[in-house]
């Protein structure tokens, strides 16, 4: 099955790199606007060297509060985490934080369109999970439930996200089967 | 005017800070969903210590590619740039990056709410201005306009923002005025 997907240059790009192509592809397009946001640094010392920019000269990485990426399609607010895994058969919850999660509740009780993009680079599929789906099952792990979440579990509440070309993650044509 | 504002604690605090503030209280009270994206910075060098936390050691900051905060209030995506200045009568232009009215073009293109926090700390006033007016404005500085906004173009087609206590720029308060 992975013949046809590598007639596609670039193919070992990260999901990363493919949502955020995508993401230029519906800017330009005027489709959709989504931004990554900017990694969250802690700034401790910083030195303004005359004539020339700032220089950061210690800084911290800091935990994330909410998720990768966010913005606005067709008048609706939109919100993802993205997700990629080496494992063949499951994603381990640990590679998610609560503080996410509770952002993901917050999004959903406000109207918003939330969801996890999942892939599973071994195979090179990559899917839509709706955050309600998840949420479900993260919530059923601190009471006896799995650790990590199948993906049968994934395709059975899931949606296989179609990789074209331009898009190579084009998680909008979901969005439109789903809401619109 | 500014007596009963100072009867306030912290009232020297930055327009930034108090947004902050603001969000918090939205956040915990389950009133709206907004905050405020990382600093975007270029990270050029990390060092990874045995035992401890990566430790970046050359970093630059980058320009923002949209605005300082975005959100969901109602079902609806919002979208905001806070500006502070110490000028008495206007807001010079140039504090504003062509790419960040840009995005805000889209935004509004898209269906979404947007529109920009003005304070002026000397007289300590804060406006919410429709990203609207705003573009309408800039766009004639390429036509002869001027190159800075007059108070009184923000007081026409803007709102003042309430101080309240435990929201100290309550601007979903326009927000419901204008859109609810
Ligand atoms: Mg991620
Ligand atoms: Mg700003």
């Amino acid at each position: 099955t992975g013949q046809k997907k590598n007639d596609f240059a670039n193919r070992g790009m990260t999901l990363e790199n493919d949502i955020n192509e995508t993401n230029h592809f519906y800017l330009e397009t005027n489709h959709a606007v989504v931004h990554k946001k900017p990694t969250p640094v802690q700034i401790v010392q910083v030195d303004y060297p005359k004539r020339s920019a700032a220089v950061i000269k210690e800084a911290y990485f800091k935990q994330a509060s909410t998720t990768d990426y966010n913005g606005l399609y067709k008048g609706k607010y939109i919100d993802f985490e993205a997700k990629e895994t080496r494992n063949v058969s499951s994603l381990p919850l640990a590679n998610i934080h609560e503080h996410q999660v509770e952002h993901m509740r917050k999004v959903l009780q406000h109207g918003g369109i939330c969801f996890f993009i999942i892939r599973f680079s071994k195979q090179e599929d990559t899917y839509y999970l709706p955050a309600e789906f998840f949420i479900q099952f993260w919530d059923q792990q601190f009471q006896g439930g799995r650790k990590s979440m199948p993906i049968t579990f994934i395709k059975d509440h899931g949606h296989s996200i179609p990789f074209t070309f331009q898009a190579r993650v084009d998680y909008i044509k979901i969005i439109d089967k789903l809401y619109f």
